[in-house]
């Protein structure tokens, strides 16, 4: 309870009334979040042929109660639309993080809200505010339980995006403050989701169940299903179970909108399709090329490349030796090698290919050391992170550079054109060549329409 | 771990390997249970129409890609059959429970198993082992998590029913352990449900949920979809998340089958379709009837009825002037009141038609008093808990009886006949008729789909 009004009731009101579409600058960031997340999944629809989820669930023949599978050419009912963009957002792990929430807002809210923007006649307009309110409710649920959460296992993606997602599609299909109410209490009483899965597709998967949670619990609560108010309050509430005593319900309507989360501290969208914790070396070695002209060396011109962390600071990259691209995302040895070879670390670098001799062999010149006497900086992002990368030639000259916080995230965001280019490096054959222009100009139902009928 | 064997695994082999369908003890048990469950759903399936649950979900027109909706003319897909069968079976709370798992664990196992009976070449046999195997691993996921998982809000027929009935399919559908380990993990990492929705039709639908949630995991790794493996083990798996410091990891594996839960202590089943609260004072008044020939009573002979509890003991009998049969399931004064007049108290006592005159006259005359000198008996279920009921008669005659655990409960099950009685009870216009005999007698394939087309 916050006072004497339950924090499930007050959550509701907010959601109902809230007028983000006044602000350019949170409608902006929101038109950034629906490209970032269009990139992330139509890259993500690549190499799909077998998969599983796909032949279960989606159908490769339209009728008009289906949806569109993102990127491919498959449909499948409201619910599985929704599981499956939603799995196809985050299976290279290359969509958006928010801090606030220790998850992946979008991944989870986008294809909910796709599943059913058809069935209302909603503009664009209002799918952007029920999108940043629905990021402005996953970003306050994690504020509010903490990192005890995350810490006991939770997978806060699935847990707390299945009840985000659900606000930001209660919103969309304009529901009353009651009915938001329940909803959000039968979202809250199907939230789940693992960190077991971690390194697994039932990870990418639970993003899709909790865009799935969403789905089902919006429709049915909009034909009048009833069920308890309050679902989130109590001592057989949402927070009594998933929290700990270190939550602080309060956290989660105060501050509401002030500013959007969307906007501050904001999305992080991630410049490269590998592992986050790989992002400061590749940054480092952009930055080397480009300062000191490295792009004009000969490979064999490197005599060494050594890449120091805080102790513990690679503990995510786990790869030292990969066969192929895939198992190059979590390989520091492969993205220096590749971003020195390549001059580049986009979605090819990381295909089913298998990597090429001359990258191995500049690999096995690559060392990690660790030094805990290095104070990472304030603005460091993860805080405590950095990578330290120094390249030595065989003519002896040494070259090096630190990255604390690597561009893309808060505080050092992409800018548009970045995002844009992002975007057409994952749209290998220019197929959505027209998507960049369509979701920074959308405005009414039709524009909607047009978008969600051509992915 | 148990000792070095992740428990995930160890419980995948006990599910694959073990064969408690050699014990006829054991398969009575789950023809009991069987029949019980049809019973609780026939009847949850009365004056459903326009439920929102059951018109998103199912339609009146039949094709051979869609499953019967038990008791009514609807027919649903694999996994809306199964969230539909599971809410139907718990509606009315007339359902089993079982002491080890503190929830109610047919109405999430036995849609689950049949919504998928039909694409697999499985005996009726088969069809019961693979119950008894589901009930097993509730109990023992019971027994493990321990009390404080309930306690902190978590509702046990839904967070564990999803695994409980994953297990089941899997079985079902003979996967290997190495599959039935990983849909172990992805069911865990979909466990949901809050108690939160006690007393609101969330209560049925998360009963469904979990069912639809294991229908969803076995299909998706039947087809071969990989997840995680040992996914309720360790620091991010489903006991770090949903245990305590309290939870019994061991106790999950430990004495499997040995003996068989649904044997001892066995499935509890419900007399009467009303708060299980209320059962020690119907099988009170129903000894006193019996016992000193109170049906030759007219009504206004008695003078008034007294019901003594331990304090605390008729907490969940919250209402005390019901106006119709629906609130009259949590009246005290309502099952008293109608056991006395009509001999009976069944289906039709609790319908939402309004209460007799005479029976709200009888009901103002019954008090309820605590006493916490009364000792409660080793055997009272539950535990700690009694209800004495004293009728006294304006001739001054004085009658009463204590009941410390109500006939049906572990320990005084209900017999077959009385089952069948319960049966005949629930199926109103005898639709079902044979239902009965066909659960008792179900042997090969063919029995199997005959009783599940003809439900």
């Amino acid at each position: 309870m916050v006072g004497n009004i339950a924090v499930t009731e007050k959550l509701s009101e907010l959601i109902v009334n809230s007028r983000p579409e006044a602000d350019p600058q949170v409608m902006a960031a929101a038109r950034s979040g629906v490209l970032d997340y269009l990139t992330s999944t139509i890259a993500g629809g690549k190499d799909q042929e077998g998969n599983s989820l796909l032949e279960l669930f989606s159908s490769d023949t339209y009728n008009p109660n289906l949806v569109k599978v993102i990127g491919i050419n498959r449909y499948a009912d409201f619910q599985h639309a929704a599981l499956l963009n939603g799995y196809l957002g985050h299976v290279l792990d290359y969509d958006d993080v928010h801090s606030s929430s220790r998850g992946h807002p979008s991944t989870v809210i986008l294809p909910a809200l796709f599943a059913i923007s058809k069935t209302k006649n909603v503009s664009a307009l209002d799918f952007l505010a029920a999108y940043v309110i629905g990021v402005e409710t996953m970003c306050r649920l994690g504020l509010a339980i903490g990192a005890s959460h995350y810490e006991s296992g939770w997978h806060n993606t699935a847990t707390l995006g299945a009840i985000a997602a659900t606000a930001a599609c209660v919103r969309l299909l304009n529901l009353n403050s009651d009915a938001v109410n329940c909803a959000l209490g039968l979202a809250a009483a199907q939230s789940s989701g693992l960190r077991a899965q971690f390194g697994s597709d039932g990870k990418p998967l639970q993003a899709g169940l909790a865009a799935r949670t969403a789905v089902f619990t919006s429709m049915l609560t909009a034909k009048g299903f009833e069920a308890a108010s309050n679902g989130l309050d109590g001592k057989t509430g949402f927070f009594a179970a998933y929290g700990s005593d270190k939550t602080i319900v309060s956290n989660l309507t105060k501050d509401w909108g002030n500013p959007w989360q969307i906007v501050d501290p904001g999305l992080w969208f991630k410049s490269y399709p590998c592992c986050s914790a790989s992002h400061h070396a590749i940054d480092a070695v952009f930055a080397l090329i480009s300062e000191h002209q490295l792009h004009e060396l000969e490979n064999d011109q490197i005599a060494n490349i050594e890449a120091i962390f805080p102790p513990g600071g690679d503990t995510a990259l786990v790869v030292t030796n990969p066969q192929n691209g895939i198992e190059g995302k979590f390989s520091l040895e492969y993205v220096i090698a590749t971003a020195l070879i390549d001059g580049k670390v986009g979605i090819k670098q990381f295909s089913k290919q298998n990597i090429e001799p001359r990258v191995k062999t500049l690999m096995n010149r690559i060392n990690r050391r660790y030094d805990e006497k290095i104070e990472p900086l304030s603005i460091a992002i993860p805080p405590g992170r950095f990578t330290i990368v120094t390249i030595t030639l065989k003519n002896g000259a040494t070259y090096s550079k630190r990255v604390d916080r690597p561009h893309g995230a808060a505080g050092d965001p992409l800018t548009i054109k970045e995002l844009h280019r992002k975007f057409l490096d994952a749209d290998t054959d220019g197929h959505f060549a027209h998507v960049p222009d369509l979701v920074s100009e959308m405005e009414t139902h039709e524009d909607l329409v047009r978008l969600i009928t051509s992915l």
